[in-house]
């Protein structure tokens, strides 16, 4: 059995047969359906009175070739019943039209296999992620696998919990639970089977531990897939067709840019609190990065800073320099904004002269080509050797609120990083354009810290997160990504994480670019695995970049309230605009609550008994300021409501609009459930939503929108399962 | 066969048997299973020898009853092989079980039918829904139904090409075409069956024209679903099982609101022109509501204006009338200001005063409960007698652009009607919140016209969907419903429609209304069968208050350019932007454009090489507005490029703010290709929005909002299919 492997590959295989695969299956104690190789007719003509015994009413025979993959295709296929001219039979048929096809293949002849009753097919996988590492599927098998794609996915290995939570997601689900007549399936033992394939998997750290299965030592899966496994009308649990393909286990390679797959915060204290600053490509005019970066790193006056440039004594009244090496006393941070062709031999300098940490602004490496990717292994080697941790190339580095430290050399004119009086939302992005979006999409939300991480040579998205985690003014981080270079540590970092995550990936093709052959690279493409990774770990998915800057204004105003619940109350002062936000809870985790009847009563006799009390709550055109918030009170005294969305639309009168944002305000802060408010956006109004924001209550343009965020918000709280309940800052 | 029906009926039932299903499906010409009732054991026995011969190798029993309903339940179905033993021993088992589990049933012996091998199960149903009438399905039939809810649905009668391209929609419909070993099934019989089944629907036209099929005469269909309706192995098309309710053609029900299914715009240029207006419950100070609209109505100037308060000699200088028949000369429009109790009476007065058309603001009525609606059937039929229409009640009733004749009560320190250069946008709303909340969010759109129409218990939205189809002014709609009293004459006007409709339904519940028995009531509710009208009537659904808007300003400001198809490009100076909208044309109508080589090598040239062309096209930060513009206008050179979204970034330079803005709006106006813009929106950014609008560019805050926005015009331009292909005026 150990040689199972082996043996395939000596015979210039990647891949092994069918009966292999059952061997494989039966190694790791799983059942298989019963099998045997009926290497030619004369042997089977001896067999055939144990097979009547041994098998069932039914048997399948199947064309025995490692070079004969489409057997359905070439007639190679065979479902008799089990007796002996019926067998006879199929053996010559199916075996003579293998040799028609296919002259030059290895015939080893026919497998013999009961035949089974699938109650249901179920689909299994183990994919090998070329950024992710190890991803495992569970979802619908058989023919309708490809049309509806009702596959949950995560990174391998999992636990049984994990598997049956998997299970539990699927569309399908009601089909293994018994529906219809069909029987209940046995979830845990399927839960067993796929937990048991989930250890040929090696652990989620590429490379650093050996393969568990014996029988594999030396070699790697890279891709597995069983489809059906069937769950059978007697109720076992069993692999019927399978596709594996491995190889050999690659030696542990040089790694590139000293990657490790923990987060590696080293240095990222001087990054965000440097003392002395080296600014390399310093210029007096704001016309020109190095000098827009010189402007904003005085203005900030949080370090001292030392221009660099050959050319110049002095630059905006400091003394300039010729070179790192001429300034006196240890830098910390260097920054560096000069031109691509010059960066490689300054960074080696920098690293050399001690800096701490630096910040490659410059574009033109790694985004360009190969040519560009050699640069920057060389700048990560050179940095290496002394220590010093990289920020970029390619990107727009740092700003950071307390100090009003900013590398961000957009000039004035065309935008400001805003200020609030609450700043803890951290924006990390990879690209410096979306950075900049994201930051004016959230600009009432109150920015802390953002790092345009661009090309990531040596400081990564996951580095960043760990070292926000612990940073104690962030209480919420927003991340944008487009690719990975290390998927295991971004698993890893993400794990972690004690506080809420946003992110947005860019790059959402579906298109798989590991070349596999099975279903599930069909249906499952990166962005796909992206989502199943960020889902695993608890990190909340923001679709485009308007639920982004939603839910940032959720989790960061609402940060420290805990819903106990999923259950939503509405009230307002306009029908229509109730409806919409009870319609727009659909496909959420929110559920419309249903109130005491207390709640009901007291909010009848607030209101004359002449409204219909219901949830949602239309208050009618008729409500004043003050009956709208006395009945909103008792919805957020009932026990049965976990959350509030309060929409005090446009109306004749009596409500005052300077009196209802008081009166939500007043709500808002008397009471830690959480609620959102959604204010009709006319230019008579700004006021209101600038006081709103003041007071840091999360409101909205539309109903479907506070709907969205304070749902993400809740569910975010909520999500126990699957890693998020370690988010325990909340 | 006529008394099919009728003799069901005469036994107490609203349902037919199985025997009663086929022998219906016969009689409309199409193929059923080999079929015969055997009454008893002695009949069998003289008939086995023939079955035998008449029948396929194995065959199906099931016991028949009308009074059982789950036959598989109580062991009542048996497949067996087709011979004499197997069919008495059958028969035998499963009419004993059926007598030991219901004695009471009347057992009429058993259903003899061939067993039919199912290469693919459908799913067909009809159904009458109480507002929309007749609706027909085609799904994926079998046990997965209600799971993937993989069904198309569109308003019945239909003709065979709906149906074809029903069944092309759905997602199961791979595996008709043949997939992975599925034989291809004959698309163009499966049609012709279901065009057959929709015969049995009346016409949309409720209760107007008798029941089409012969031995349905006195009767009609109130669901009938067929599932699986099978596609053999051998190519047949055949109903296998199939539930099938009626009920007795109603009488001609009294038309309690005078109601016709052909939109009625009756007088409606008088609610639109009036020339006079008389204002009941007029005052003079706008803290009421008669003083807000009297000094809106005097404000516009467009029409002379009657005040009428019998309290009053003068109001706002105007002199008050005592009632409406104090009034001199002809009223072309009555406003009712007045509280609910004291409404009918001023109704009846207004219309023997011969008014063509009176606004019912006030609310409590219908929407209060049964003796508001019987208020409301008074006023309708008062109104009727002399031809006199209604707007409302429970609305805020008419805004009109060129004139300025508005009765929307706001007060203008809460918000006032916006008003632009190009005003083309008519809103038509059930709710007055929703209403105000569309004005506002599509303030810079331009709006005509207005009208918040209420409980509709005369005018209703179909006859304003008709008047606006024929204002010239207005070039798209925006509709708000929640409920409608008459589905079909909205089918009718819908389908008539030659302007872009842009529709949001409130009151999204799925739970269906109508009490089915069948999958298709589990599987469609009240909304989906609303959107299957708004899909197949070529109405374009908004799904949420965020995309209305988004799409009324596309629609508005695109107006008149036509795409050729659905490719797009993006260009951009900001990557990340450009990746985030190609990822956002997934699921939409839009595809990626593949430019020319000249394209190519044109932007490259302008670039200096340093860009790698691609679509998305990133210029990155180095290029100048001057570059973004040359490259945009290769592109939209292309013939391969349909439509264009430009996203000028925020970048340190060359690009200057206010030169892309324009040159954006140059290459608007010169080429007549569809485009949208994203900008960041930042506060320095304004002033670029308010060109950008002036010019009337649609612009997005994001490339998502953006490529939704687009997708959907183009879309409504190319949806020939499917009613939209009368969009003519586009």
């Amino acid at each position: 059995m150990k040689d199972l492997f082996q043996k395939a590959f000596d015979e210039g295989r990647d891949f092994l047969t069918e009966r292999e695969s059952y061997a494989m299956f039966a190694a790791l104690g799983l059942d298989v359906p019963r099998h045997e190789l009926i290497p030619d007719g004369a042997w089977l003509r001896g067999r055939l009175h144990e097979i009547k015994k041994e098998y069932p009413e039914r048997v399948v025979l199947k064309v025995a070739s490692p070079d004969i993959h489409h057997k359905t295709e070439i007639g190679g296929v065979a479902v008799v019943d089990n007796n002996a001219d019926a067998i006879a039979g199929a053996f010559d048929a199916i075996t003579t039209r293998a040799r028609e096809a296919m002259p030059d293949a290895r015939l080893e002849g026919a497998l013999l296999m009961e035949y089974v009753q699938c109650e249901q097919e179920l689909l299994v996988s183990l994919i090998d992620d070329p950024t992710f590492g190890y991803m495992l599927s569970v979802g619908k098998g058989g023919t309708l696998t490809e049309i509806f794609k009702d596959i949950a996915m995560r990174p391998a290995p999992v636990e049984k919990a994990n598997v049956e939570a998997m299970v539990k997601s699927l569309k399908t689900y009601p089909l293994l639970k018994g529906y219809r007549g069909t029987k209940k399936a046995d979830i845990g033992q399927i839960a067993d089977f796929v937990t048991t394939i989930s250890l040929l998997a090696r652990p989620a750290q590429k490379s650093r531990q050996k393969a568990p299965a014996p029988f594999c030592r030396g070699f790697e899966v890279v891709e597995l897939e069983i489809n059906p496994l069937a769950i059978t009308k007697d109720g076992r649990v069993l692999p019927i067709d399978s596709i594996l393909r491995f190889r050999k286990t690659r030696p542990e390679e040089p790694d590139i840019a000293g990657k490790s797959s923990a987060p590696n915060e080293k240095n990222l204290d001087q990054l965000f609190h440097p003392k002395t600053i080296a600014l390399i490509g310093a210029s007096d005019t704001t016309e020109k990065m190095g000098g827009s970066i010189l402007k904003l790193l005085i203005e900030s006056g949080a370090a001292k800073v030392f221009p660099v440039n050959p050319k110049r004594k002095e630059l905006m009244g400091l003394k300039a320099y010729k070179s790192i090496s001429e300034i006196p006393g240890p830098i910390d941070l260097a920054v560096l904004a000069i031109p691509a062709k010059f960066t490689l031999p300054v960074v080696t300098e920098c690293a050399e002269a001690g800096v701490k940490v630096a910040i490659v602004i410059s574009g033109g490496f790694g985004e360009t080509g190969t040519e560009g990717k050699k640069i920057e292994a060389q700048m990560a080697a050179s940095a290496r050797k002394t220590g010093m941790r990289i920020i970029g190339p390619n990107c727009m580095g740092v700003y950071f609120e307390p100090t009003k430290f900013s590398t961000f050399f957009l000039s004035p004119e065309k935008t400001e990083i805003p200020h609030c009086d609450v700043n803890n939302f951290t924006v990390l992005s990879q690209s410096g354009a979306v950075c900049v979006q994201m930051v004016e999409l959230t600009r009432n939300v109150g920015i802390r810290g953002i790092v345009s991480y661009g090309n990531m040579i040596d400081v990564d998205v996951a580095d960043l997160m760990a070292y926000f985690d612990r940073d104690s003014g962030t209480d919420v981080i927003g991340i944008y990504i487009e690719g990975l270079t290390d998927g295991a540590k971004f698993i890893s970092a993400a794990k972690a994480m004690h506080k809420p995550v946003i992110i947005t990936k860019g790059g959402k093709s579906r298109a798989g670019s590991a070349a596999t052959v099975s279903h599930t690279g069909a249906i499952a493409g990166d962005y796909d695995i992206a989502k199943a990774v960020f889902k695993s770990t608890g990190l909340v998915e923001a679709e485009t970049l308007e639920d982004f800057a939603d839910y940032a204004k959720a989790f960061s105003f609402l940060h420290g309230r805990r819903p106990k619940g999923h259950r939503l109350g509405v009230i307002s002062n306009a029908g229509g605009l109730a409806v919409l936000a009870a319609d727009a809870t659909e496909g959420t985790c929110l559920k419309m609550a249903k109130y005491c009847k207390a709640t009901i009563e007291a909010i009848k006799a607030e209101t004359g008994g002449l409204v219909i009390v219901s949830n949602p709550t239309d208050l009618t055109a008729g409500i004043s300021d003050e009956g709208f918030a006395k009945a909103a009170a008792h919805i957020l005294d009932d026990e049965n409501v976990d959350a509030l969305i309060l929409i005090p639309g446009i109306q004749p009168r009596p409500m005052r609009e300077d009196a209802i944002v008081d009166e939500i305000i007043r709500l808002y802060n008397r009471y830690d459930k959480p609620m959102a408010v959604t204010i009709t956006p006319t230019e008579k109004r700004l006021a209101m939503f600038n006081r709103l924001e003041a007071a840091r209550v999360p409101h909205y343009d539309t109903p479907e929108r506070a709907v969205r965020a304070l749902a993400a918000f809740v569910e975010l709280l909520n999500g126990v399962e699957n890693g998020a309940a370690q988010r325990s800052s909340l």
